[in-house]
């Protein structure tokens, strides 16, 4: 399809908006993007009229346990071992038909809501791929990889993390990538993260890794593996053993030293953030402000909806833009303008995919419109402030994926919408109940 | 009117919610709440069924200045200083008609975002009164007196709130009530705030001041007012001159130490807590946790959408149930229920208006319809844990106010919104533009 998009705002990018703008769409491409005008250049395309909406990058979810989603309210307000304890027994008897209904769902509630590309890692990762590309977003997904010191088990990982690039990298027109997805560096041994970084390499695929999320996780690691720590942190031990690199995709990053983010951004590790949901469980704050000062890549995500419990960006947004002007006493810090870039560009880059995360010509036509006729985004006068302080998921009324509308004035075109929510409460029911 | 409500869970307060149930409405009052089976001692009553939603109390939102709806996203990101700055400036080129549409786009997003009742301070109270009226919520409404200490400027202020007492109390079926609103302890003088407490006292309404938002506030009061607090705080220096009782609403109480929150306890003094506004100006963070377990009666605030940018109180649940995790290492600190109570009976019971808050045989029938039908909702096991982690205000389908509906499947019934809409943003352009 060719398309012609009129808004009120194009955000190219967080510094670069154009009022009354137009978004030329070729296939799968953003062709050109200009003033209004630019629509005469193209007049067989077909127009989606949206002057009364700002157009935005498809936003990225850095990271998520999509199908985590079946467990959504069911462990707040607890201390972390008791949730874990609850979340992992429930894991246990997780069957794949549960992920694919799970992630059905996630991808539901994110393409509703604006995002069009997440980083998921969790279980039955074809099931995952296929909920991908059935609603028609896209995914980049991991194998979870809990070695836990035993090699054979981690022999056993890897083959099953290749066995999903061979079947899902590159599937569905390209929007469904791979990752490897060791767990964390307290449960996967120095070994077996060498041995995935030596896979990743001769795929080219991300690492997709959790780290420094708990304030006793070196301790954890040390007592796991005998790491020899003797002070030092878990970012300089994966340096030492030469594990940080570009195609590390860091998850939380919430206990770092100044050295460790000094080493983060020399590696240009790419750092997922999840501010909702390290608050909720009170696992710390990470230094986003020091990271991204720099020079770190941080792109924002929401963690599963176990610890969230919403996948909605536009909350992350605020969150993210909130928390630091209260912790640092300054309310300068977190711009409206670096929230959206955390959530879009940032995003991008830390997942590898430089095609998205803009509306620029070339990039892939990942487009969302963010509806504006609503009280509490009256009056508009700077788009980027209301994206981020103003705006819900809810805003959003149209989304194109790939050239493609998957959502259009927020009904969602490719799946059965309802009988996904139906199969969604009794997939979670039996779930909770079934016996381990 | 007379009706019954079906829905698939009725919260009638934190504590108490029943699935499947029933809630009888005659007139402004409800009658009767009960399982679904209710509805047969009721047979010829209006039924509304919204079996897929959850019925709440109508939210109250204890502390806003709502016309600052046409200053949302102009000030975002700054130095306090440059923000009081900037939005003085504005304020003082504010005329009637400005805070007449200011209000009416404010009660439209507090209302469709499931608000009922709020306390106001602003100019021009009779414009908010009217807007209220229309738009057919609830406002506890008073005028902002910024004293000076000029003795004259305070007696002419204290006419005006006595004009607005005698013209807009028990307006609106009761719907609108006055309070009287010096400004804080920086810009009122101790003995003008004498004053104030003696009128409240004569026609029996609450007073409403800012207290304790910022670090410097006890500096700023002690220069202004040679207060001679000698490391006394304001608290203290409030109760020393026998300011402080039960008819005080107390806004912010950001910078209170442990004595001030015993103080606040003993006095039965209300409080306003706005946490996202306190996040966004970085004013600091309240010891909510603390005063609650004190006893004091702490209720959820948005304040202005100059300082948020948004007036849905799901938003500012969510953020109390957050920020506290995170500041206090403890993921159990303001539960779910806690939240939900500080925007229902809590608020309520802070702006004495012990009629409201509950969903309860005797109490007012303001009630709010929570729609389940969405990804981001499902699955529903524990309707508490959605309201404050899970929705957000867009999820309101329904809502009714002293009995009347209000709102009916998204689309407010008593004025014309998309002509308020348009009005808004011509008002807030000419408003930024317009010479001082």
């Amino acid at each position: 399809m060719e398309w012609r998009v009129l808004a009120r705002f194009v955000v190219q990018s967080p510094e670069r908006v154009i009022k009354n703008g137009c978004v030329i769409v070729e296939g799968d491409r953003i062709i050109d993007v200009g003033k209004e005008e630019l629509r005469k250049k193209y007049p067989r395309y077909e127009e989606i009229d949206a002057r009364d909406c700002i157009a935005i990058p498809g936003l990225l979810n850095a990271h998520t346990h999509a199908a985590m989603t079946l467990m959504r309210g069911v462990a707040d307000d607890m201390p972390l071992d008791d949730w874990l304890g609850k979340i992992w027994q429930i894991e246990g008897r997780l069957r794949r038909r549960d992920v694919y209904i799970g992630t059905m769902l996630a991808c539901l509630e994110m393409v509703e809501s604006g995002t069009t590309c997440f980083n998921d890692m969790y279980f039955y990762m074809d099931a995952v791929a296929d909920a991908v590309e059935k609603v028609g977003i896209r995914g980049v997904v991991s194998s979870v990889f809990i070695e836990l010191g035993d090699e054979e088990r981690g022999e056993r990982e890897l083959r099953e993390g290749e066995k999903m690039i061979r079947s899902c990298h590159g599937k569905a027109d390209g929007r469904i990538t791979c990752a490897l997805g060791p767990h964390a560096p307290y449960t996967c041994s120095p070994d077996f993260l060498l041995k995935v970084k030596e896979r990743a390499d001769r795929y080219k695929i991300p690492i997709h890794i959790h780290l420094a999320e708990t304030r006793d996780e070196p301790e954890k690691a040390n007592k796991a593996f005998k790491l020899g720590l003797n002070g030092k942190s878990l970012v300089e031990h994966l340096d030492d053993i030469g594990f940080l690199y570009s195609n590390v995709i860091a998850v939380h990053c919430v206990w770092l030293k100044d050295k460790d983010i000094a080493i983060l951004a020399r590696r240009k590790v790419g750092v997922a953030s999840n501010p909702v949901s390290n608050m909720k469980l009170a696992d710390g704050i990470a230094p986003v402000p020091e990271m991204l000062k720099k020079g770190v890549n941080v792109g924002l995500g929401t963690d599963g909806a176990a610890s969230n419990n919403s996948l909605d960006m536009f909350e992350g947004m605020k969150t993210v833009a909130l928390i630091y002007k209260a912790l640092r006493d300054d309310p300068t810090v977190v711009a409206a303008p670096e929230a959206v870039g955390m959530a879009t560009v940032n995003a991008a880059n830390v997942l590898h995919l430089k095609d998205l995360g803009a509306l620029k010509g070339g990039k892939k036509a990942d487009l969302v419109l963010v509806g504006l006729k609503r009280a509490g985004l009256t009056p508009i006068h700077d788009p980027i402030s209301h994206l981020v302080y103003a705006a819900r998921g809810s805003d959003v009324k149209t989304v194109m994926v790939d050239g493609k509308l998957v959502v259009e004035n927020r009904k969602v075109l490719t799946v059965d919408e309802e009988r996904i929510l139906d199969e969604a409460q009794r997939v979670s029911e039996d779930l909770l109940k079934r016996k381990g």
